[in-house]
């Protein structure tokens, strides 16, 4: 029996038989689990920004990587984009109800990389000694 | 004041100020959050699986990729190789305790996914069409 085949485990791993189009986790996680999507949703976890203070608060995305990046997001639905009509235009970015309903598996995750962010390191390190 | 300022989110988003080479979120998170490493890991929860076990289990990677996410997730400390000394040799992956430590929040996300599939995929629809 292959190991994917036991239904009690079934919600942690893809499917077999699967269609990868299909498969949440590829088609979910493999857009958010970006790192720059996982930090655009992290820093809007307080509030509204505008477009210059996500690009302050995460300074070394490109401008165009973190339009492309908000833009993914938005058509994922978990950013809403918002133009006031002031001269010139201010546009802010906000987390819609969904962004919000990941913060927490989200924040769990970075927990573990935070926690574990010592041993990984170690990890790598001995590996390159080889 | 930055968003980012506030001392009791810190564990939700980046620091200011950071080295990103330093940054948990950066260095663990992009690595880890790829799609290949999440299947991966997954896969491996039930227990140790041979490569070629391993390929059959996700089919759409190709087996440059699979020697190179095992390899990474060797080098991180996540899994595990294991030589067997037959004719031909067998090599056997598993997941160390550090790697059956990040189920759980690994597992929280993709159920995140597999809950909130629907949605992303109308959202991208609306989206596509607007």
């Amino acid at each position: 029996m292959s190991a994917l085949a036991d239904p009690d485990r079934k919600d942690l791993r893809p499917s077999a038989g699967f269609d990868p189009g299909q498969c949440p986790v590829r088609d979910v996680l493999d857009r958010i689990g970006d790192k720059w999507s996982t930090l655009l949703v992290l820093t809007l976890s307080d509030g509204p920004l505008r477009f210059g203070a996500l690009r302050r608060a995460v300074p070394d995305i490109s401008q165009r990587m973190l339009t492309q990046t908000l833009r993914d997001l938005q058509r994922d639905g978990l950013i809403s984009r918002h133009v006031f009509p002031t001269q010139p235009p201010a546009v802010e970015y906000r987390l819609t109800p969904l962004g919000r309903s990941i913060l927490a598996p989200l924040s769990a995750l970075t927990r573990w990389a935070d926690d574990h962010h010592g041993e990984i390191r170690q990890a790598r390190a001995a590996f390159d000694a080889g």
